[in-house]
Formats: C-alpha cells, sequence, structure tokens
C-alpha cells in the first residue's frame, strides 16, 4: 500500500516549508500561550502557531494555508481584549470549525532610522510600541501614542485594531500615525506602500481600509509610522468634581484655551478606592468626591502657566497639580492601575465603548441603573474621546447579557461598541447595534471581494453569519 | 398606436421627480458651465445636470441612474484638473457610452456651529473651504487646510480627491481632517458616520476608504471636519538656494529645531521669472538664485525668533524675511501666482506628481532633460511633502507622450504618479507605473464589490479596461 500523509501533516510540512522547522509550532505546551489570551477569556485549539521572520515567509504562511483551506489567525502581544488574536472556540460551540493556525508577527522586528525630515521611521509589525518610543525619543521625537500595554502590544496590531490610547486626543488614534503599510493580502500577494509621501492619493488608500480591519482583509508586515514633535515638558491637574456630569463642561471649558492639552482622562471614586486599596497608598485628595478628570499638558517649554490659565477660567478652584515627573507618575498610576485593580477584585464583564462628550456622564449613570443588584460598576477612561471602558463586578463572566445590556445602552445614547479595542470576535455579532444593515452589507462586500475564501481571522468583526449570508 | 416615452425622457421624469423640476438642467447652454473644466482640457456632454439639495435626494438621484443604468459623475466646484468631475469624452473617442449625469453637489451647504469641545463641525458637501475657513476662524479655530482654489473647491469633492495644499505639512491631507462623513453609496443606501467619535474602531472604516475614491465608491453629501488650533502669529521667509539639490538639506536641517513648521514650498528661477513678468513687480531678492525655499512659521506668540534660530543652526545666512502680514502676501503671491503665470504664457502639460524628498532635485533635472528642445520646463510645488508641479510649455498640449514620460520619470525615481490632484481619468491609465498589480487587482475588486454595475464616475481612478476585466 501506497503511504498517504494526513492532510493535517501535509499542511504542517507546508508550514514548514515556509517559515523553517524551528518556526513551527505543534507541541500543546508550546502552542499554549499563544491558544489564550491574557485575561484568559478567549481561547481555542490552533493545528500550529508559526512565527515567520520575513514578509515572504508570511506571504508563504497564508499561500500553504490557501492551499489548504485553513484560517489563519494574526497575532501580536497578545494583549487584545476581544479574541481577535486567539484561535476560535473550539468544538465546544457546536460549530464544525476549519483548522486554524496563528500567525505570530513578533519575530518581524527590523526598525529602521528615524527620517528627521519627514519625522517617520519604518518599522516591522512586530516591533513593541515601547520600543518604538524609546527610538522615537532617542531621534528627538516621540510616537505620538502611548497606553498602559506599551511593552507588549505591537505595532501590526495597534494599526490592525486602529488603537487609540491617551494620547489620542491630541495626536488622533494610531490611524493617524500610519504614513503606509506594507501586508500581504489572502492570497499571498504583497501590497507596499512605504515611501511615506505625505500626499499620494494615487487610488485607493489600501492603508487606511486596512488600519483597522483587524486582521480580516490583510496581515500587516510592516508600518511607516509618522511621529511627532517631543513635548518633554508636563504638568499634570486632577481635578475633583461633584460629579461626572461637571466633567463635559469642565473639557468644553478648558479645550479652546489649552492648545498643549495632551491628554484628558476620567475616573470615578469608586474606581478610586478600588485602585487606592489594590496599591496601599493614601488618596491624592482630601476629602474624596464622586468624580474626577486628569489634565495634561505638555510642549517643549514649561506648560504649567498655561494649564493654571486654563482651569482658572474654567472657574477650577480646587486640583492638585503634579509638575514633577515623581508625582505625575504617581497620579498617572491611580489611573493606569484601574485595570489591574479591578481584576484583582475578581472577573469583570469588560466592554470599551464610546459615545458622544454630552451623553458620557447620562450613559454611565444608565448603565449602573441597569444591572443586576450587587453588581459594582467602575467607568473610567478618556474623557476627551468620549472613550468610557465599562467593568461591571459581580454578575457570572459567562452572562452575555450584561455585555448585551450595556451595548443597547451605547446605541441608544448614540454612541459606538468599540471605540479602542475593536470588535474582535466579541462584538462581532452586535456590530448591527451601531452600524446599519446598509454598512454592514458594505463591510461584508468588501471582506468577500478581497477574502473570497475568507480566511483571514474569520469571525473577526464581521460574524460568521453575516459572512455566510 | 400607444404613447410610448423614450429611455431619455424616462430618465429625466425620474431626475425630476428626484430633486425637483428646477433642479434638472437640459438645455445645452444650462449644462455647458458643468461639462467642461476650467483648464479646458476635459469634457464631454451630459444627459443633465442635477443639483440636489439634500441627502435624500442624492439618494434618489442615484437610484434613478441606476435603474436607467446610466453613469454618475459628481462634481463640486469644479476645480480639478485631473477630468474626474465632467462627464468623458463624447463619441469622438470612438467608445459607446452610456448616458451621464452631472451631479452637482453646491447646494448641500448646511454649516452647523463649531463644536469647542471636540474641535468639530459638521459641514454639507457643497460648503467651500474658504466658507469653513472663515466659519472655524469666527470659532478661534482653523480649517487645516489651504489652496488657492479656497472660494470655489467644495468639502466633498476636497475629501473624495483627498486634496493636500500648503498646509499638509503639518496638518497632513484632508484625510486628516475627516472625523466622519455621510455618503451615499451606489444603490442609493445611506451610510452614516458622523458622531464624530475620536475613537470608533467597530468595523471597516469607511469614511477613510472612500476619502480618495474620487466619487467611484460613494458620493459624499455631509462631512465632520476635524479643526485644529488657529495660530495667528506668521513668519516667512524666501530662502534663495545656489540649485535645487540643496532645497531638501535645508529641510532637514531645520525641520527637526521648528516646531511651528507650517508650510515648506519650492520655486525656481525659470517660475519665479514668469511671476515677476506677469505680476509686474519687481524680484524679491537680488541677485537672484536658482532656487528658492518659502519657510513659514506658525504659532499663537510670534515665531520669527525661532524661525531665525533654525535658519541660523541650519547655516542660513541669506534669506528675506516677511513678519509682518503685507509682506507675507506679496511673498505668497509669488508662489501662488504660479499656476496663473504659466497658462498666461501657454498651453501647460500639469502633471501633480510626488517623489520621496532626496529625488526630487534628481526628479526635476531628469524631467527637464527628457523633455523635446524647445520646451520650457517649470516646477514647484510643496518641498516638505515631495509634492512637485510639473509644467511643460511648448509641446503641443495634445501629445500624451509628454505625460507618460514624466510619469515613467516619477516611477523610477519612487515616487506617486498622484500626489494631491488625484488620478481621475487623466491619468487612470498610469496607476500601473507606480501601484503594483496586487493593488490595482485590489482596488478593481472593492470598486465592482460596492457598484457592481459601474454607474459611479465610471473610467475615474479604476481604467475602464481594468474595470471590464
Amino acid at each position: 500500500m501506497p503511504h498517504v500523509t494526513p492532510p493535517a501533516t501535509q499542511l504542517i510540512e507546508a508550514l514548514r516549508g515556509a517559515v523553517g522547522d524551528a518556526h513551527v509550532l505543534v507541541e500543546d505546551d508550546m502552542r499554549a500561550p499563544f491558544e489564550i489570551d491574557w485575561t484568559r477569556r478567549w481561547s481555542g485549539r490552533a493545528a500550529a502557531v508559526v512565527q515567520p521572520g520575513t514578509t515572504e515567509a508570511v506571504a508563504a504562511v497564508l499561500r500553504a494555508c490557501g492551499d489548504h483551506d485553513v484560517a489563519v489567525v494574526p497575532q501580536g502581544g497578545n494583549t487584545g481584549l476581544v479574541g481577535a488574536g486567539v484561535p476560535r472556540g473550539g468544538p465546544a460551540d457546536g460549530s464544525e470549525r476549519r483548522e486554524q493556525v496563528v500567525l505570530s508577527m513578533t519575530r518581524l522586528v527590523g526598525l529602521d532610522d528615524v527620517d528627521a525630515a519627514s519625522m517617520q521611521v519604518s518599522a516591522g509589525a512586530g516591533v513593541t510600541l515601547g520600543a518604538l518610543q524609546v527610538h522615537a525619543r532617542a531621534a528627538g521625537l516621540d510616537a505620538g501614542v502611548d497606553f498602559g500595554a506599551r511593552d507588549s502590544a505591537t505595532l501590526g496590531a495597534l494599526v490592525a485594531c486602529d488603537a487609540g490610547g491617551i494620547r489620542a486626543l491630541r495626536h488622533g488614534t494610531v490611524r493617524a500615525r500610519v504614513a503606509g503599510l506594507e501586508a500581504v493580502l489572502a492570497d499571498g500577494q504583497v501590497v507596499r506602500r512605504m515611501s511615506g509621501l505625505l500626499k499620494d492619493n494615487a487610488g485607493y488608500d489600501l492603508p487606511a481600509l486596512l488600519t483597522g480591519s483587524e486582521g480580516t482583509l490583510g496581515v500587516i508586515t510592516r508600518v511607516r509610522w509618522r511621529l511627532v514633535p517631543r513635548h518633554d515638558a508636563r504638568a499634570l491637574a486632577l481635578i475633583p468634581l461633584p460629579g461626572l456630569a461637571d466633567a463635559a463642561p469642565l473639557l468644553r471649558a478648558v479645550r479652546p484655551r489649552l492648545a498643549s492639552l495632551d491628554a484628558c482622562e476620567f475616573l470615578t471614586d469608586d474606581g478610586l478606592g478600588l485602585v487606592l486599596e489594590h496599591l496601599g497608598v493614601p488618596a491624592p485628595v482630601e476629602p474624596r468626591a464622586p468624580a474626577y478628570v486628569l489634565l495634561e499638558a505638555a510642549a517643549t517649554a514649561d506648560p504649567l502657566p498655561d494649564l493654571a490659565d486654563a482651569l482658572e477660567a474654567a472657574g477650577i478652584e480646587d486640583a492638585v497639580i503634579a509638575d514633577d515627573s515623581a508625582s505625575r507618575e504617581r497620579l498617572w498610576r491611580l489611573r493606569e492601575s484601574h485595570t489591574e485593580a479591578i481584576s484583582a477584585a475578581g472577573v469583570p464583564h469588560k466592554l470599551d465603548v464610546g459615545v458622544p462628550l454630552d451623553a458620557l456622564a447620562p450613559f454611565c449613570d444608565a448603565v449602573r441603573d441597569a444591572m443586576p443588584a450587587g453588581a459594582r460598576t467602575i467607568v473610567f477612561g478618556h474623557l476627551g474621546d468620549g472613550n468610557v471602558h465599562v467593568n461591571v463586578l459581580g454578575p457570572d463572566p459567562a452572562d452575555g447579557s450584561v455585555d448585551e445590556t450595556v451595548l443597547r445602552l451605547v446605541a441608544e445614547h448614540g454612541g459606538t461598541i468599540s471605540a479602542e479595542h475593536g470588535v474582535g470576535v466579541a462584538k462581532a455579532r452586535f456590530l448591527h447595534l451601531t452600524r446599519s444593515d446598509a454598512e454592514i452589507a458594505a463591510m461584508g462586500a468588501i471582506k468577500a471581494a478581497l477574502d473570497p475564501r475568507g480566511i483571514l481571522n474569520p469571525g473577526a468583526v464581521i460574524s460568521e453569519r453575516t459572512a455566510a449570508g
């Protein structure tokens, strides 16, 4: 009898041919860290984890997976929160799924010299945000994006989900940083727009379409990143407020007077209390207040006088000001430790959403009111972007009704079901709440046009039911 | 015998039903101004010109045209240079064309109040850039985009071609100004993302795809525009240089030292000579030099000291400085009168292209060398963006080989065949010079997905041969 190679083995051989034997992980314990997200809410089984080191190897992986009709799940630093970067759930969900391959991009770490004239730099998709920040600062510039997971999150993934963070108010989301991309399309063809031309409107802007498409239309392999001026002089104010409803008017009064405004965050006393307890530190202000706004100004020269003037003009008499780096770090830590402190208190429902500024306080009130008795609802986020991080402790983490209730309230308040974390698989079935049928149909048509076999990150963004229809 | 209405009459009746009798222009003399572009190089015949006043009327026009299999050519202020906004050539080109309807967007002029907290404003597609600038400045902000045709060019068309202009160096192209769009797709469905949420990554970014698609994927009806801080304090320097090759090193030296850099333009003495003659004004500097750079700094406080420091650090000893508005205007006029002065000297071949900064001088030399004997080649443009406006006087305006030669040189120098004017019908057949087959195939797939009947601006961006293939 002739020896017949089983299909799975053929796939593994093809992947080894694409990236080299050492970079195809097939053993359970080797694959495991790539098969579950850091919140431990999303996991699935992959036939293999592949770690290509070049764009050509990425293309070869996509061709191999296409040949074998295997789904590809691109993964960066695996810091995502919506299940977009790990394999889809296994047989437990009752569906017959195709094999999945995790395409880990962390070996693509080439980082070119900064070009001072264009203020741009070319970087591999696997470069971490933290590495880019250090590199940019050494050249007298700044990455223009920042958030807590900076040392794990990779640039390709940041672009793929159009990440936001705490500097978006001034510099925009990651989309604004993309001066060009290189990517591999579903059929293994490479598209490349990396010359960083500031003006280049020759044809549809494929980089703009790929940005925010969460690996469903192509796999980003390199990024041409637009840097921003470095602002080393910073001043931070923590402003206690009688209620969250006072936050929007504060921003409205301050913003036109403070060109150096660099971040504007909000927290409530519920969240601050958890953080203080978790860190074991004293409150930054006494008496405590129901809500707080953190305002940071940054410039090349000391922005403190401008910040003080803007606060005075806004009628703020009571604020904690931090103008040295140690005290700024102490205040920022209170904001940035929210996620950690909440996780320490239990497994929360976590929802990243956005609402128009004036709807922010009413939305947060409505969420609190809608949660079941005994639930603890903690909201915080980026006031300037209307970006609310909703955390609900108490209800069973598997209870889908909590997420749905929150997202329906988002829709009622004119918001978006995803602000900066992406849709992923977590929210694909809720996309219709804030996108019209016409928009979803257009997205589905684009997906079918660029990935007719549906091998790229199936189930993310566009729900599989929509894609099939 | 029963009375049979001819198809053209049925179309006109349907259009009248969509926008009202008074807004369907069918007489030759009424249609004429909409059927030819201002350079008089592009023209064609339309069955009618329709002027809808609402988004719903635009949708009704698209449905009517779809029902009758008639092509739609969206038009803004008709200031374009690549034939994208006027009907395609008539029977003279030998092809059997479908009927065409010009969809004039200039009645959509609603302009909302500026929202200070988000620094955004919602505007109809027919609002001119000049009207937006006045409106923004009255609110203490700025439109963030500027160019010569400001009082005719409309926002919808600016977005449709991702226009650039003289402030893109600092603020990016129009793409960076788009916080949201409302548009009508080919099937008459309206997609709307106008809440202006800074962070909103729920699904593919259709506004980002529509931006720069030149009316081939949808008709933009409203824009949510992101404003920028107003910088009233300005200082301008005209720097004579021994050659164009000295321009890039100058920018490279100045840019990291001058955060307030707002524009960086280049001209050559050929062009300046034409302008001085045309305007009848004296030279701004003696002796004249082969090339010049215009550097403008803008800030809330006087940027002159910073500009002077940056020039000194760059080793520039000789510059004309303008720090009052009258002298600034005089210098800017020398730059902005180029188009007019060149047109006064003849009918030029005009090509808007982009090349990487270091390739700019070699590219301009190569173009001059490649032109036929007796041709007068004048280059000028936006140094900071690598954006060159090539003008060639002498060769027959109908001689297509001139354009092709220039665009091939662009490709050889790693550039783009269109920087800020768009592809239109003028350059669709050259798209392959700087876009790969994979990219063009992806664009074609997207076009077919969103406009399967090909009624939206056929022949623009994607050549009809590609679309048919």
